[in-house]
């Protein structure tokens, strides 16, 4: 007999628009696993490796919007879920994260699998409840219900982000053999509207006012989800005030023409004269991180006399050290409300400029020579459109967004920038292929790739999932870098040479495998690979960490010289 | 130029008796890395994945018994060490964690690679420091300097454990090219002399007579490490008192030929009259948690009159539910002192129904039919004397216990049952193996080996590593237990079944690899196995989760006729 408050959470689950939940197997949490296993309307599926699961849930929640169910038994489970909590929760995606806990008096009593679970996430969780342990008072069971309604509501409310219930459970966890467990119909539901994060007239008078008075208004976006809403209002707010947008790669903003795409490039550029061209008076910024750090030390550099951040909720980062006001509304709204008319030449300074790197770009990239860069591009013009790509950390989502994406392809882009961490890319890309018809691309490092092979290990290989790999045989951003590049510990302690080829990896989980050692290569298996009938697949590509630190000293030299 | 007092963590702890440093490589951690490194007298190793590294560093901590030093970069790199930290805190293992961080101004800043990284290991740490980051007033040298010894004194005071210094850095973090690196000879330093937890004269008076009150003295140890001051005076103890000791495997006292190894088997007997004589009237325990569960609801029915607790210092479990007393000392120091004549007859009751089942076991495991009980039986006879034994949760280490480990091989024991979790038995074993001469054998499931499969992705395999793998293809224990086997789940969310092999593993990391699927090949494969210069290798023996239920259904059964 499993107590009726714990199935009904499931039930609470279901009826609140969950619909993937990602469980790892274990005996404390048998009453969850039965409940969620065997409710009609969720998508239960179960991976073993705990670290892996919650980085797998993360790609689902990237995917569909929506809070993924995570579920695990007591002990350092919950632990290894901390890496994608943490993510989850600078990433700002929802996840409700069930940990099935020994009862009170069992916790420090030296039984297994026991630690401290409450408040496990420490800082890096929205909210911690505690599942009632006991229900012999009635108000246990209203506790109960009302903590999974409020711990859904606050997944998803902004910032969206990660909740932990913990649950203490007593045995028995099974139902007795052909015993039918029963999901109550009047489970409590507390419903959430969402908040309307809009200006009132008085304030976008003021706000178009201000904007008026400035001639070079400069947007970066930071890291959003692909969200076709914004797009047009911001294309008619950068036409109107001649303003220029700026986005990474992860702001998911390359399908608007207008959209700035090479500043790693374009701010590499050591003349001043030609930097204090694109400098902002007005800097409007909205999103999470930004992954160019030259775009980043550009503007710390050359402050604006103004940074407005438009932010609904929460704490705002200074990330330019130059923030003067926090506008609380969504971006849609505030482009939306405050178009202006201006006589502004600043964007052609910048379009100029962009238009010189991209060339630059499309030539360096063509050429013969095997670099990391080089098969960026080509991959990136092979990528199918309307495809996921996900993007790992720390070299891959560095190319990537040197090399851009054209504003025709209309991917949906994704990278664990919360942390930056290289440890879950596998995992969240094998969520979004699980949640997504579109094929989904990782685009990858040896490190990264093998730091999270358990992202595989599980029986829910999806046909449109591809992996492609930079094998340097080493952590290879070190030679790329100053600093580590010049000291005698590079290759054993900050390169860490590892020897591992991924073939073996792709024969133990049934992907296709592929390696290229050329261009040549790459491009004739480019086709096959990305062909919408051609399975799960693993692409790797052989570089040699020297050389491609050569190439990328060339490459910048080559790029000034452009500019 | 890196800042003195950080250069000088690495000479503190040099002088302070730390041998062994593993570091992951890391931009932020450049400093530690570049520090340690340069070290004469440090040995520093690099592990890529966190969350080995840190069970690796276990392992080095558990075989020297000295505190092994972490060392990573900022972000999620700290928390995939949580479950090794969770781990060394519950088992106390001395561990001194030392994470980069950004400085306090740019947390919550949008950079990469930022988390909230003060006090990060929450409840499962023994202290936590934050590493000052300005040195422009002498206190903070003075401040950095006392933190390291107190810290490294921390890790070793009973009980020992994890200590945590989150270290704040700004650039550089790299020395100028070819600029050498000092380390200071006057840095302070703090000894402390270990406690002597001894007792009183007249609490001795006291303790000797209420013993001599008892007829049925029985002593159970729980995990311990292999110490071999404690064996003789409990020896004798038991000699002169007619006590019984009972000790799981972890309690690494099998050498004693008067422990009693079977409790397991013993237990489980339903013979009321029988269980009954072994009823103790005082229980005296020492060590942390035991495997046994028949042993934990056998003492929690057959309630002893008095249960004393011998422990230094620190917390107290009462596992039995009948605890009455905490006796604050070592229990060398208490058997040594209360040694005490009686004639009670409590322990040949013990000796006879331990020689039956020991009898049983030895003629059970004899037969032909493969089971995973008779490999383990298998295993043990042919494990080398001196050696050391890592034994992996979930079934592995119950097999074991249920097996025992005859008087005259004298191993050294090792087990993650802190917290009993299935992450890290290749990564402890691996720390072990690299800090101690003897052949280091792990006996480990399928689930547990491919979940922490990265315990052997670095360049440090040792040849005296030797992986004995029981693959079911799945977490088998489910099927043995009840309640999931009757489950409909039971298949894809208990057992969860997983289609690897480890030839492919083995074939990545260059390690010897044989399987087997009968005990025929079993005790064939064996020898060249264990051989001293075989090298480091995998033996995978492949048996059927089906079976294994079958046949573990059977040995209970013939257990219960022949006791």
């Amino acid at each position: 007999m499993i107590l009726q408050p714990v199935v009904n959470i499931a039930e609470i689950c279901a009826r609140k628009g969950v619909e993937n939940v990602v469980l790892s197997p274990g005996s404390r949490c048998a009453p969850l696993t039965i409940a969620f296993a065997r409710h009609p309307k969720l998508k239960v599926k179960t991976v073993s490796d705990e670290r892996a699961a919650a980085f797998i849930a993360l790609g689902m929640a990237l995917t569909t919007g929506k809070p993924t169910v995570l579920i695990c038994t007591s002990g350092t489970a919950a632990l290894n879920y901390a890496p994608a909590v943490a993510e989850a929760f600078f990433q700002q995606v929802p996840l409700l994260i069930l940990t099935a806990d020994r009862p009170p008096e069992w916790i420090d009593q030296l039984d297994g699998q026991t630690i401290r679970q409450q408040n496990v996430y420490g800082q890096h969780i929205k909210q911690s409840y505690t599942f009632p342990v006991d229900f012999s008072h009635p108000d246990s069971v209203w506790h109960s219900e009302r903590m999974v309604s409020e711990a859904l509501n606050e997944t998803i409310a902004y910032p969206p982000g990660p909740v932990h219930i913990n649950i203490p459970l007593r045995e028995p966890f099974y139902p007795a053999p052909g015993e039918e467990i029963a999901f109550d119909a009047d489970v409590k539901i507390i419903e959430e509207e969402p908040a309307n994060y809009s200006l009132s007239t008085a304030q976008v008078q003021q706000l178009k006012q201000e904007i008026s008075s400035y001639k070079c208004v400069l947007i970066v976006a930071g890291q959003q989800n692909h969200t076709l809403a914004l797009q047009p209002v911001l294309q008619q707010f950068v036409k109107q005030s001649g303003a220029v947008i700026v986005g990474d790669l992860i702001a998911n903003l390359h399908q608007l023409p207008e959209t700035v795409r090479h500043q790693d490039a374009i701010l590499a550029c050591p003349d001043t004269e030609k930097l204090e061209k694109l400098q902002p008076d007005l800097l409007i910024t909205f999103g999470k991180s930004v992954i160019s750090k030259a775009l980043k030390l550009y503007l710390r550099k050359y402050k604006p006399k103004a940074h407005w951040h438009i932010q609904p909720a929460g704490q705002v980062a200074d990330t330019y050290q130059s923030l003067t006001r926090i506008i609380r509304c969504t971006p849609e709204a505030f482009f939306e409300s405050v178009q202006t008319a201006s006589d502004s030449t600043y964007s052609s300074d910048w379009a100029e400029i962009e238009k010189k790197a991209s060339a630059f770009l499309k030539d360096y990239t063509s050429g013969a020579d095997l670099s990391e860069l080089a098969v960026v591009a080509r991959l990136f013009r092979s990528l199918p459109a309307q495809s996921n790509l996900h993007l790992a950390n720390s070299m891959a989502v560095r190319y990537a967004n040197i090399i851009g994406i054209d504003a025709d392809k209309d991917l949906e882009i994704y990278a664990n920038r919360g942390t930056s961490g290289i440890d879950g890319s596998n995992s969240t890309t094998v969520g979004c292929a699980l949640t997504s018809p579109a094929i989904t691309t990782l685009l990858t490092g040896d490190m990264a790739f093998f730091y999270d092979r358990n992202g595989l290990w599980h029986n829910y290989l999806h046909s449109n999932l591809r992996i492609v790999i930079l094998n340097n045989h080493a952590g290879g951003i070190f030679r790329l870098i100053d600093g580590p590049k010049q000291q005698p510990e590079l290759e054993e302690f900050f390169e860490t040479r590892q020897a591992l080829d991924a073939e073996n990896t792709a024969r133990d989980f049934g992907m296709n495998y592929t390696s290229c050692r050329s261009l040549e290569e790459l491009e004739n298996a480019l086709p096959a690979f990305f062909a919408a009938d051609a399975g799960a697949g693993i692409l790797e590509i052989f570089t040699d960490s020297k050389a491609n630190a050569t190439s990328f000293a060339n490459y910048k030299q080559a790029l000034l010289q452009a500019l």
